[in-house]
């Protein structure tokens, strides 16, 4: 099969390294010159941040950080940096943290050194998004993207186990869903075929010990290259699904994307041999679905969408919003018949192995 | 094993098409907005830039191109640069075309398109190369990094079988060798194990069609991801010894690398288990050497050093300029007598399987 793509590499500084996040901030401040530095950082997360920036110069430290970026909050943190004369933003702390620090970068210019204490990923792209009279746009513009990302998985530990493995999930996801996105390309499989062997590895040792600093680390560096990868793969069939359940039916987004995510693996795998391959090989399995089916056994994951408040009487709608939305070139054709299938069994948790035979695509 | 790395992921659009270079080259001139472009091919190649540049503007075609890039060669470029105040350099060939391109570049800081006809992998990296007085200085400069990088695995369809065996071979060098360079982490090795498996299928298909496009588009995308693994990574104890093979031997380049790449897996893939595994994996095979071994003699690649000049008494001399070269971090701890024996087996060709029994470095 010929090979066509565009693959567009975003260019960025990895610092890992457990326990060293103040150290290698220290570096990073001054390979870049900084010296009017602002760290955004929630509330809740502010002690961690402080001893993350220890040992640098802080100019100003920024503490308002709401979820989804309201507007209102990003033009208030622009306004400060603006007044501040800084010159680096430094965050430390989850998806919202990043992402407010984007907001301020989009529209400054400022470089942004990215501290993540989560597994969200943001850090990694170079998507923004804002929220407007409840309405959240979200665009892509290479400012946002952090020059520098620090990862340190002690600042990991304290995100509860249950978290954790949502988090994780939600990451697995993304990879998994990078194997059939509108843009995936050979690149993006490798990546996320990595990632998922990391996110497996990290995963089932966080749910037996969630101190292991090792399971920790692999789950971290998962969920960094399964935002790689999705940046560059886009939304597949996977993240239209979840997107329509969590819009229209207000399924929670954890649980709707960890259960689904079985549905859409068996609906693609037969139709997606190479995807398939190294799905599974990347689960150490011989069988993609099998492996991801006993990995959610051992993280307990959660099973079927009735359990979220999803009826029998939302499939039809559900499946007319989704078909129109899933990307022309998904490996299994989607129909009304297969999609409704899909949805019926993830409703009742029912064993996705034996649902679908391959409709090849195009 | 705990998890710590600094990778740098260089920013670049790579566009991957076979009979697709001139659209995608009209596509990059009018995304960068360029007016003046010099197009930089040698005079060997000028037919086939004069097709690739078919429906662009050229403002200056150069094809003074020498191999190693002499300095008094790069500055009549850079002259010839600024004379015609161009604003973008394509250039069309393999490595010294590159090399020419990116000389340009590090003193005008002029952008780059590249579109490669060889598996060099020089458009993937930060790397420059002057020779002055035969001497070849080498460094290390953002602004030398392409941009783009266009590649059509048609412009590789001339590349003789030979030539494209013994490239493709140094390419799987650069991968497995980046398994343990000096800056490896998990990223360069999951990039290096999808550069094995793409160069291991576009070699053996190409040996057996030189015609075979999708061998070509295997090979091409394969030698890519090696150069990215390969500068990420960097030198590890397979190119410290084939340097110095060549360096101080004068052995030749292509079949000292295809030679001893076996040698150098053997001596470490015991003490390096994770790697060896990736190896093997990206082989198809259950065992890394055996799977390298099979694709060697399916390419029929050179087997002994002594058939290229090196003898028995030119040994101590090698391993002792060798053995302070390797770095640090190599797997399997370098020792005068392991030295010795990977280097006697390697002129002979004997069987490496069983040479080397594993001691743990550090």
């Amino acid at each position: 099969m010929s090979l066509e793509f565009l693959h567009t590499t975003l260019g960025q500084r990895v610092l890992f390294g457990s326990g060293k996040a103040s150290q290698h901030l220290v570096e990073e401040v001054e390979r870049l010159g900084a010296k009017r530095i602002m760290v955004i950082a929630s509330g809740f997360e502010a002690q961690m941040a402080r001893e993350v920036a220890a040992d640098i110069d802080v100019a100003l430290w920024h503490h308002e950080v709401v979820m989804h970026v309201p507007l209102d909050v990003a033009q208030r943190a622009r306004q400060t940096a603006a007044d501040n004369e800084i010159d680096l933003l430094v965050c430390v702390g989850g998806g919202s943290t990043t992402g407010l620090a984007k907001a301020v970068a989009m529209t400054t210019a400022l470089p942004i050194v990215a501290v993540p204490t989560t597994y969200a990923g943001s850090e990694a792209t170079n998507v923004w998004g804002l929220t407007e009279d409840e309405f959240k746009r979200t665009g892509v513009d290479d400012k946002v993207l952090p020059v520098t990302v620090i990862y340190d998985a002690q600042l990991t530990l304290s995100l509860p186990v249950e978290l954790s493995i949502a988090s994780g999930l939600n990451g697995m996801a993304h990879c998994i869903d990078s194997m059939w996105g509108p843009r995936v390309d050979p690149i993006n499989m490798a990546l996320s075929a990595e990632g998922i062997r990391a996110l497996a590895s990290g995963l089932s040792r966080i749910t037996k010990d969630p101190l292991d600093l090792d399971g920790r680390e692999q789950a971290l560096y998962g969920a960094y290259l399964s935002a790689v990868a999705f940046a560059s793969a886009g939304s597949g069939i996977h993240h239209k699904i979840c997107h329509v359940l969590g819009g229209t039916f207000n399924l929670p987004h954890a649980q709707t994307h960890a259960t689904v995510l079985p549905y859409v693996l068996a609906f693609n795998a037969a139709a997606a041999p190479e995807a398939a391959e190294r799905i599974a090989a990347a689960l150490g399995s011989d069988d993609a679905l099998d492996g991801l089916q006993k990995l959610r056994a051992q993280l307990d994951a959660p099973k079927a969408l009735a359990d979220y408040g999803f009826t029998e009487a939302d499939i039809p709608l559900a499946v007319s919003t989704v078909l129109p939305l899933i990307p022309a070139n998904n490996p299994q054709a989607p129909t009304e018949e297969n999609l409704t299938a899909l949805l019926s069994a993830a409703l009742r948790g029912e064993d996705p192995a034996t649902l679908f035979t391959p409709v090849l695509n195009g």
